[in-house]
């Protein structure tokens, strides 16, 4: 059920602003993170951004590998959503967040890290590097390598959500509390 | 119904990924375009961005003035929205974008920019000078000096979407596409 996204259309995959779990390995290390500041930035090339604050473990294995995967959780993953951007990898005496927080993984293709099962789409990218903005804003470009979406709920460059609530996306807000994604609807040009 | 958001919780207007409209005036012109691509970007100083495209009379019309109004539309304005995104203001022979689409305004109260009624937020913000992600990448970045929200639907840092479907905000796909927004739910940490 897992499809390649024409990279020219992996935008639609964050247009509508959805949370995304940001995925990142390094030196035999691999972490997970949330982040809702996340934008598409450029069709072709596809570009998408994401901030990374310089207080994370994902900031050394991002600046380390040169990669990142954005993951794009479903309702099902709220609660790991919610988890994984509580607290650090960085200091876990056993195993990782993926492990303690029961999320499995896959590899990605062009990339190394792993990419978070249960997504709805998936994004893997390749930093283009601007320490300007990372120093200053803790804000990270990347140029989109491979995108990958669930064909339940995405397909042909449209999202098509279903009565399964789980498979919709969430977009966060504060404090625990996030908003689904709801209806779609067509204007006229 | 229009109350002021603090700054330093201005980011919850945009953290669920809405589309917005850009309002821009510089020597007696004013414009709105649409913009899917923003997010957040700081809590204190809050701080956003938004893409505008150096082929736009909008991004003209920011460069010269150095401020933007980033105006969350509800699906009442989902037309409007498509249609101001569609066209360019900058050849019009009569009026303007908001006088052909029906779009009333009001004026900003940091910055000489006017904001869109019927919107369900709006933020006030000043371009944080950044010639190479502006020339790169069409990359803005503002601070936000005042924020906006429409108590029926955003009050105490956050959204509460009614039955009256009109006022959730709307998040963009592409060709004519949106997705509005869903339901709220909370996840304990």
């Amino acid at each position: 059920m897992r499809a390649p996204v024409e990279l020219a259309k992996a935008y639609r995959l964050l247009n509508h602003g959805p949370t995304v779990l940001v995925t990142s390995a390094h030196a035999g290390h691999r972490n997970v993170m949330a982040a809702a500041w996340n934008s598409g930035l450029d069709f072709s090339p596809a570009k998408v951004l994401v901030v990374i604050d310089k207080n994370t473990w994902t900031r050394e294995l991002v600046e380390g590998s040169g990669v990142f995967g954005l993951n794009v959780p479903s309702r099902a993953l709220a609660q790991a959503t919610l988890s994984v951007g509580s607290i650090s990898g960085r200091a876990m005496p056993e195993g990782d967040k993926f492990s303690r927080f029961g999320l499995e993984t896959f590899p990605a293709t062009a990339i190394d890290v792993p990419l978070v099962e249960g997504c709805v789409a998936w994004l893997e990218c390749r930093v283009i590097d601007e320490p300007h903005n990372q120093q200053a804003y803790d804000l990270f470009i990347g140029e989109v390598v491979a995108a990958w979406a669930d064909s339940r709920v995405f397909s042909n460059g449209h999202w098509h959500f279903t009565d399964d609530d789980s498979l919709r996306t969430i977009h966060y807000v504060a404090g625990g509390n996030f908003l689904s994604i709801g209806e779609s609807f067509d204007v006229k040009k």
